[in-house]
């Protein structure tokens, strides 16, 4: 190990740590990266064992137009495979299983077609007003960073089976409740994923498939290809110590580090355990107290088969009431090993954090027996879970939320760097932020901006456009005519108010 | 300095942490107080300079009610001092000054007095449902959660001026916005205050004394109480350790202390500096990330006289259009010094701390000009200001507020010990809480919870109501009868449309 002034020294060996520590090196920047944990992979986190093969605990799923993570993992050699949705998908509601085909519930009735069809739709149309890489500057920022998502859809939706859906969404997408939510940072989320469709979609959306193997691949291969010399696990940074000509870091043990510059890949919410010299200015200082982690306890439970295929189920099951917000058959590509991966996020990871694992399991099992309507879900042969609020160096997962007011007032220096050192991480990212691909943009934007700084590449060269992938390439969404024609349900009742008085007037007319 | 084994450690200088600190001392507890800064006093900072003889940069006001802080100041001979409030108060909106006596603006119309009077009169009929040791349990705690204290002005207040007075509340009482704030714990925290007009006024409220000589005399003087030996300054604690017999606490630099017992009074949101073992279970991690500090900026300006009283004005000026949220007159007991004390909070203080001194110095004395009417104000004799959001050890100021769907879903665990560690600091009182008042209840609450855990006192003694003082007794509010009737704005619409029908009904029978 080199004690020797480095020219940038990345802490974080999440996918976005590793991502900005490997476009420097093969740009020819001697980089050291210090990470905390005895292992990289940060928020992707896949444990072997001979029981199940290996299982992703953290992150896992990707999809067509995060070209950077399905790029990254083609050089790596890692293969995906698709998530199974060929069977029905159940969604959990008013204590029954209604199942249905394809990305689109079954709406209970009209008004809930209108309903749900209008506030989708409304979610699109607003993020199209939001700007990708600043939405405190969206024309409604203000009016939208002012309100919850509950807020909102308290106010607009008008169908219990509308307003469940967004708290579905908030639960499994953002691992939050609608009422921790900020409406404007909900908003630019799923814009940043490609609107509501491809955000939610499994088949052709951010959920259509996972890696063979596990995703800690991605970081391990990474941190083989930058050289084990380079990337020091055990090191928890406590201090940097920026001068005018380089940054100082130190860790908890009291190891020194030097080097030019410095990318931090910590989670926002974890800044403040780092003492920083100088200071945190001002608003970094707050904003870091202001974007908490999501909620997730990940859970799989393993059956003697895929008893739910048999059912007709394709193992995705969506509700508010259960123990589980969302949950993927969990299987490997020769079919062993078959499972229910269930995501207890927001207020029910609050409430079963403090369960025992064995207390979590029953409730787990007797969810799925209800859903799937089979006793057969009582009797797994295993059963794992990972609590994500209890890891030290994330804080929670998937990522941090801004509740309101955050984006439009801390916003902007969320990714500005300060003297010598640059932000990277999936929270900076401005295209599927919050998920792997957003973890290799933000380490690549933030590789770049050091060597722009350098000299080495010009301004306009920081950000850069990933073409698509030709291996996963992301299909239209054919939402019919009929679907972006319907009107909301007060535009309904005045659609059907002015027909009734037309054809009132015309009756009064015919009489006189 | 001893470095056996104490009873208790507590973590921590400020008013909360010492008065914890002082009450175990008092019935013989072998007590060490580290504190990280190198004074005593945490939010509350008093500066001595020739040029204004003293000035207190940090927290400042009490009044009556607040029983606690009056006993303690006696029993160290600090003696008050009233803030002024003969002359008018402005009320500064729509680019106008409005002058008015008293504690309760002049109402720019009577629809304004309606909307006003019955949205202050929600809060404080609101606060009544709430339990002040356990809002999350008010039957409408979720409802009130899932809300900021703007969606709840939108959707329930109709005039600007009722809305604007809202803004100001959450600014000047809670330095944050109402888009920040969430509505359970807005309520919450003015009913813990004493309900709106206790909260708020100056005379007979929160505001009406400040100390002589400056508000950290306090914890010096207990500090003084406590002996030097046991009082450390410069001593930032960086893990606890728990054992079974013990707490070890260990510093930045590694000096090691050891006691039965710990007690943090560290604020919520600078918990994560520190490395707990145990870790911290999973709801109280992600608490820490969830209860943000204020924004606060606050500047004191002196002039040679104070000029505005020839003016009839008292120095109070309340408004939402520039960059002063609210200001009081400062002047010594024995009338040298006058200054404007001017709070630039909330997103002012998010704007203003991105300016040099002067030119924040220049903004508020052309502010002041406006206000006043005067151009004496642009001439001041001194300025100085503190940004509370740079202090590392505070992280802003005055207290943590919670945004939506924290009280409900993480406020249980906020003041819950865990194994030999309690929590105090003015977050976790439930009178007063984030005011002086505030953290002595809860440091002196943590300190007998681990009197009980001793075996020392008994249970129904770790909560203890305080005497009301005779020096400085609370008197009721007059609310006229006229203002406890007084419809909402609906409600009166509704009373005069019925009179109106009422009307034309008798006019039509007359006329049959």
């Amino acid at each position: 190990m080199s004690k020797g002034k480095r020219d940038v020294i990345v802490i974080g060996g999440g996918i976005s740590g590793l991502s900005a520590a490997r476009l420097l090196q093969d740009q020819g920047q001697n980089v050291l990266l210090l990470e905390a944990r005895n292992r990289v992979g940060g928020r992707t986190y896949t444990v072997k064992d001979p029981a199940f093969q290996y299982v992703d605990l953290g992150g896992a799923y990707i999809g067509p137009t995060q070209n950077r993570i399905i790029r990254v993992a083609k050089e790596l050699g890692i293969q995906s495979q698709i998530v199974n949705e060929k069977e029905r998908t159940i969604n959990f509601s008013n204590g029954k299983s209604h199942a249905f085909r394809g990305a689109i519930p079954t709406y209970p009735g009209f008004f809930a077609l209108l309903d749900a069809n209008n506030a989708m739709g409304l979610l699109d149309s607003y993020g199209e007003e939001i700007p990708a890489a600043a939405p405190w500057d969206a024309p409604r920022a203000v009016e939208w960073d002012s309100m919850t998502v509950q807020s909102w859809a308290d106010a607009n939706c008008w169908c219990h089976f509308t307003k469940e859906s967004i708290t579905i969404i908030s639960r499994a997408a953002f691992a939050t409740e609608p009422s921790n939510l900020s409406f404007l940072f909900f908003l630019w989320y799923i814009k940043v994923g490609g609107g509501v469709l491809r955000f939610m979609s499994t088949t052709n959306g951010g959920q259509e498939r996972k890696f063979v193997g596990g995703s800690m691949q991605v970081s391990e291969g990474l941190a083989g290809k930058l050289g084990k010399e380079n990337v020091l696990l055990n090191h928890v940074v406590s201090s940097v110590e920026q001068s005018d000509d380089g940054v100082k870091v130190t860790t908890r043990t009291g190891d020194v580090f030097e080097a030019s510059y410095m990318i931090s890949a910590v989670p926002i919410a974890l800044l403040g355990k780092l003492t920083f010299q100088p200071p945190l200015p001002s608003l970094k200082s707050q904003l870091i107290q202001r974007m908490p982690m999501g909620s997730v306890i990940k859970t799989f439970t393993y059956y003697k088969r895929s008893f739910w295929r048999d059912l007709d189920y394709n193992g995705i099951v969506l509700g508010s009431e259960g123990p589980v917000v969302g949950s993927f058959e969990d299987i490997k590509p020769d079919g062993s090993h078959p499972a229910i991966m269930g995501f207890l996020n927001g207020e029910k990871a609050r409430k079963y954090c403090l369960m025992t694992k064995e207390e979590r399991k029953k409730v787990v099992c007797e969810y799925y027996a209800k859903v799937f309507g089979t006793d057969e879900a009582l009797h797994p042969v295993n059963y794992v879970d990972h609590n994500w609020m209890d890891e030290e160096f994330s804080g929670g997962c998937y990522m941090a939320a801004a509740p309101p007011g955050v984006f439009t007032q801390f916003g902007r220096v969320m990714r500005e760097p300060l003297g010598r050192v640059y932000f990277a991480g999936t929270e900076t990212a401005n295209h599927w932020a919050g998920y792997m691909e957003g973890a290799i943009q933000a380490g690549e934007r933030a590789a770049r901006e050091i060597l722009h700084q350098k000299g080495l590449i010009s301004k306009d060269e920081i950000w850069q456009e990933e073409p698509e992938s030709l291996d996963i390439p992301a299909k239209p969404f054919d939402t019919s005519v009929v679907e972006r024609l319907l009107p909301s349900i007060p535009g309904f009742l005045k659609l059907a108010a002015t027909a009734i008085t037309v054809t009132a007037v015309a009756a009064i007319v015919h009489l006189l």
